[in-house]
């Protein structure tokens, strides 16, 4: 494996564990898959969609997402909307990602100096 | 699932890409699996040894680690210590860490202000 292979894999493993959070946000607006898949994509969370909509099914079922089928255009789509449990758990994400962060460049800060 | 639980689960993902990142970080300075998992979780991310050994293993076999035997004490031990390579990475990772969170921070105020 290169050097590049390693980094661009470390890299969407970095990203991952965001991805739920960034839904949590993105759909205080209702959206569907394919939009928010965009919308995530313009902000630099690139998920494909064998593992965007799987994702979005489970937060459905954990109650953190709540659906509704729009019927009137053409092509019917499945709207998602964070529900009242999902804007707590983005709360509390958010808190945690924080303390994350004030971690991780506290780490990176001491690599530096020393 | 509790809400607790979902939150717990959820939590554990945004840190787990971090992981790497911080053991590169920390390794600057050499050192052995038991120390650096306590480094760790002094820090905030928390990891069992069943996950960390075979990280530090796979980081070494892709040549971001380097390790060596201490056979001086008692019981000897295996130290690691971030490669050359491994900076390399560990900065990329970092420059990297910055544009994920001014991503995660505008999309929580983009919710807060709606």
């Amino acid at each position: 494996m290169s050097f590049d292979e390693i980094l661009s894999g470390s890299q969407q493993e970095l990203r991952r564990g965001t991805v739920v959070l960034a839904c949590l946000l993105l759909l205080h607006e209702p959206g569907y898959g394919y939009a928010l898949m965009e919308q995530l994509r313009d902000r630099g969370f690139t998920v494909d969609a064998n593992t965007l909509y799987p994702l979005l099914r489970r937060l459905e079922g954990q109650g953190m997402l709540v659906s509704e089928w729009n019927t009137q255009e053409t092509r019917p789509r499945k709207f998602y909307r964070t529900s009242p449990d999902g804007e707590r758990l983005a709360a509390g994400l958010l808190a945690d990602w924080g303390r994350i962060d004030a971690a991780v460049r506290s780490l990176g800060q001491g690599g530096r100096t020393r």
